[in-house]
């Protein structure tokens, strides 16, 4: 049976992963925590670098001194039971002597999924999944997101004033929030794989897309523009060198870019309209590393992801600023009917400095 | 000097003030406390109908039977020392033998501003003013926009979807919000004197503009509608017997509506380009005894109240859907300059059911 202290240590095992972010990709950050019977902590152990030992081992290395036999684990993912770059965890717990395994959920992995539970269990472990079950799919979305639907998680950033603007008449944008939404839009790129804007903001803009004023490593950085590629003086061409740079383009284009020295192509069908298949973007990421992608605009790019149904988060900074007539985030989407229009449910309220950031989630 | 335990008291004599909402208009809501020198309360009362003893007198009159010689009131406006429908207010203090006095604020009426409190420093009495003072201002913001600022407090109340919109592009928007935020949209019909929408939001949505679902009385309905009136068949035009209603409309024109029986008419000058102004529509709602107006739309009335610089508060009831192409409230509003777009402060976040209210203030 679970209780609440399984809830907490299950807390302290999310906060254990957390660190390996932006470290193990493109492995699931994974914590553990191993306890007496009463609760109390006798080691812990996160996957810290890519191809390095997973949590769960990381935690029997750190117990060796205390005694965890008869002990339980917890684990915000199911161990794995194959050999890939380390030995299968399900082994290490069994010889361990750890008597209970206690986890946020089963790994979407067809190599494991149910199966490195079913190894426990036939060796007397007993198994309990199912603490904090959310979160803990949140703290992987990416990886959940690329082995159940076979495509990247697909979240969007935007500020707005009141009135729901994110330019001016005029395309005046600089800036709609204060300093600390900007920092948390910074970290949101950090907590992202890859991070995509259209053609036209890049033009208008000239952003750099990197993670600035906060620590964290930078997002690959995906452009669409099949049309007129990216502008050889842009700040974006001139860094394809440090930072990982795709241009998203048609299959049937020679692309305008071939110049730009280091910058990748992806190449997508023409849907017919001049358009890529969003979805299909987001599936071809999958095999640039990208299994989470952060959009920030413009308004083109946003109506399309909209219009194909594939956005599963959009976090909005609204200022307390009236932009009036101006340029709205979807403005290019039409829902099929009033009924239909795209419900999501608010998952966050927090204020930062002077602004509010709302996240809306499916 | 001012204390934590003056605090308290002064948040008991707002609670008790907000008793009297409703019934005192166009009187501000005032509460009284009386405690002994360790704080310990002896009695209250509140203003509680129009003509009827004033709080502070409604407390001296409880505390009769305890002992309040000596003892310090508490009151959240300057006590009056004029002979109203009432005797002053500073007689009775004195004559009670009160020892200290502490209001959240002077009260604006030019028969007091300053007065009570000289009355009463005269008289021996200590007086403390300034505790709370932004609360006690917004409980009575009508009375103080009206005696400071000789216009009705302008308040705004708009529903819009994540994306910001208030509307589709054709035209539904029932249910942008769900039943919590509306419920709160009563409750803040009821909290103003006055609602304001204009003509083409009667046409198009042909609203009661009442106040159900929450306790309270209605406001004055206000209609800016100078070209069309309003439409005979129009639950408005059908209402007006038991809901006051005013068609705001040109000096120079014959009402288009002056067979609609009951409704009243306010006429205000044509700035030359077929609207009225604002600022003078505030002014002169006074006469009406609007003292605080809600505006409710469409968005031409938000946008040229927006242009007016006259708006004193917005609340954004945010709903987690995207509306995508479609209208935006303050679409005909541009600012100056975007350096020069309207700047207010977040001064209120909270969820109603699955909705985010955010209330910005100037």
């Amino acid at each position: 049976m679970l209780t609440n202290r399984d809830e907490i240590l299950m807390r302290r095992v999310l906060k254990l992963a957390q660190k390996g972010q932006g470290k193990v990709h493109t492995n699931p950050v994974v914590g553990a925590v191993i306890a007496d019977r009463d609760g109390n902590v006798i080691s812990e152990g996160y996957h810290s670098y890519f191809g390095g030992p997973h949590a769960e081992v990381a935690a029997i290395e750190a117990g060796k001194n205390g005694d965890i036999h008869g002990s339980t684990l917890y684990v915000n993912l199911e161990p794995c039971c194959f050999q890939g770059k380390t030995p299968p965890c399900t082994i290490a717990i069994i010889n361990a002597g750890i008597k209970r395994v206690v986890a946020a959920t089963a790994d979407p992995d067809p190599r494991v999924k149910g199966k490195g539970f079913d190894v426990l269990k036939n060796a007397g472990i007993k198994v309990e999944v199912g603490v904090l079950v959310e979160k803990a799919r949140y703290l992987n979305r990416g990886y959940f997101s690329s082995r159940q639907r076979g495509r990247a998680w697909c979240a969007v950033k935007v500020a707005l004033s009141m009135d729901g603007k994110m330019a001016a008449a005029d395309g005046q944008s600089k800036w709609i929030t204060g300093l600390e939404a900007r920092k948390l839009a910074h970290s949101m790129r950090a907590d992202h794989d890859g991070i995509l804007v259209g053609g036209g903001t890049v033009r208008q803009d000239d952003p750099e897309l990197t993670v600035r004023n906060v620590s964290g490593s930078n997002p690959v950085r995906v452009i669409i523009s099949p049309h007129y590629g990216i502008p050889k003086e842009s700040k974006l061409a001139q860094t394809t060198k440090t930072v990982k740079t795709i241009l998203v383009t048609f299959e049937s284009v020679d692309a305008p870019v071939d110049d730009i020295a280091g910058i990748e192509l992806l190449k997508l069908p023409d849907r017919g309209d001049g358009t890529i298949d969003p979805k299909e973007l987001l599936e071809s990421l999958l095999e640039f590393g990208v299994q989470s992608l952060l959009i920030e605009g413009g308004s083109g790019v946003l109506s399309s992801f909209m219009q194909a149904d594939v956005i599963d988060e959009i976090s909005v900074m609204v200022a307390p600023s009236v932009i009036g007539q101006g340029l709205s985030p979807f403005n290019g989407f039409i829902p099929e009917s009033w009924e239909e229009r795209p419900k999501f449910e608010v998952s966050m309220v927090k204020r930062y400095g002077k602004d509010v950031m709302i996240r809306f989630s499916r």
